[in-house]
């Protein structure tokens, strides 16, 4: 696996490449799980594609609230992963190499950046979006593949590739889970062993809104009361939002029908977690885990 | 030439080019005068470069106030120029083309997009990044050429180039003049024969900025108040502003040294017409008509 650490190396790499071959790409921000081995398998289930990754802790899609520098960083475990997982390459510039001077020029996503993570997280999403078309540039790649758990993101990502006219393809990969189902996600580093424990409620709270659905209850709200019942009663009282949304656009949702997504945030220690489940309602019929958006072919 | 009037034959005819060629892009809002020739020349003047232009008024860079459907279309005579001109080829794109379906992603440039015109037409800047960010992706050049008449539009572009790591390089074509002065623009067909008479005096408030400075003047304001007499001494009372700044960035300027643009726009009857000159300042020598910027190589 080639470890390309600045834009040159990286300009060299791709410039070395055959004409017509094909390159995936996963971004991505280090502190890797097994739900970024997902991200990689889908890239590398691409036919004949080489597979180059991104590590980069993006300082503008963190809050002046946030702190970027706490972000758990993990590089040495983190590259003996990519190559387990068969990466080809991976681009692992420095803050100066995306940032050289301040930066003025942004990609900004309205509607689907709104809701849920937009409200709480002012500024986000422009951040996740300029860096990504920043990286776009630079990898020119023909396929990216984003993780459907951060299901929002990914949404603002297509909105841009699609009405900005990237050429790129987008696929998803699935949501990976502990054996009790909390999501994997990076930020569960910051939980202690009790709060482990705890958050396992957050998956709890989804398969309740589950089961809601599958017993009937089409009424938006009372679906997401459902989950919202179990987030309180495991005692985490600092719950961002639990909706029950379209999941194309994010489109407010009254009776639950079609694809619809419900997606969750909550703190549990210093750890802010989110979570989603993606439904298929027809009539009677509640298909769940199903694809926010079908990959792009 | 090749004419591709719709995203489709665009993606073919660059499909069917020889891998390495190099590709020039001039795109225009149409109603082409010889300000286009000059950027259409420095496409050709690119070694070896193929040259393809687009022609599309772009409804999102026009205010709510601005009569995007009165801006002139001269398609025939646009398309006879171009081939005069030496282009191979102009894309032409329909509205639904580059706008499919409800805009909610966007470009934005903020500090060098703020001044200036930035004041005056709330969102247009907004709009031009964005459609010139589409027309990138979608035509992938090597080079896009852009008129420093435009001058703020140019910086813009330079802004969203270096700052989302568009991977083109950009250079300026210089603004042609009619030989009393006036600059080339779509906006002089608006002109009634009188107005056109009255409309020189944009050229000759520059003039006289110039003159000011060569006079050995230095204080900013004093130098736009000299041009601002013209305008007003001209009869042309709607003046949006004359302002010297800095040429890089459009900072504030206090005295006026090393490269400054003296820039104005004012409205002569029912059209809004811009220009400026550029000028380097070094002491007291005092080049004028100098570039904007450098040229990308």
């Amino acid at each position: 696996m080639e470890i390309l650490r600045a834009n040159e190396p990286l300009a060299r790499y791709l410039a070395a490449r055959r004409a017509g071959e094909y390159l995936a790409f996963v971004p991505t921000m280090g502190a890797l799980h097994d739900g970024h081995g997902a991200c990689v398998a889908k890239a590398r289930a691409v036919a004949k594609a080489r597979v180059l990754c991104s590590i980069f802790v993006n300082p503008t899609q963190f809050g002046p609230s946030e702190d970027v520098d706490r972000y758990p960083r993990t590089l040495d475990a983190d590259l003996a992963k990519l190559d387990a997982w068969g990466c080809d390459a991976v681009y692992v510039p420095a803050v100066h190499d995306l940032y050289p001077e301040p930066q003025h020029a942004w990609v900004t996503v309205d509607e689907v950046a709104e809701p849920l993570d937009g409200r709480f997280r002012p500024g986000h999403f422009r951040g996740v979006a300029t860096v990504v078309a920043k990286l776009f540039h630079l990898v020119r790649a023909d396929v990216a593949v984003f993780g459907q758990k951060d299901a929002q993101q990914a949404l603002v990502i297509r909105a841009m590739v699609r009405q900005l006219a990237f050429p790129v393809k987008l696929k998803l990969a699935r949501t990976v889970r502990e054996r009790d189902g909390l999501a994997m996600s990076s930020r569960n580093a910051y939980l202690s062993p009790p709060e482990r424990t705890t958050a396992v409620a957050l998956w709890r709270a989804l398969s309740a809104g589950k089961a809601a659905l599958e017993a009937g209850e089409r009424e938006a709200r009372a679906v997401e009361r459902a989950a919202a019942d179990v987030v309180q009663d495991a005692g985490i009282d600092r719950v961002d939002y639990v909706e029950l949304r379209r999941a194309h656009d994010l489109s407010a949702l009254e009776r639950a029908e079609g694809r619809a997504i419900l997606a969750l945030a909550a703190w549990v220690g210093s750890a802010r977690l989110i979570d989603n489940m993606v439904f298929d309602i027809q009539g009677r019929r509640v298909e769940s885990d199903v694809a926010l958006f079908d990959d792009d072919e």
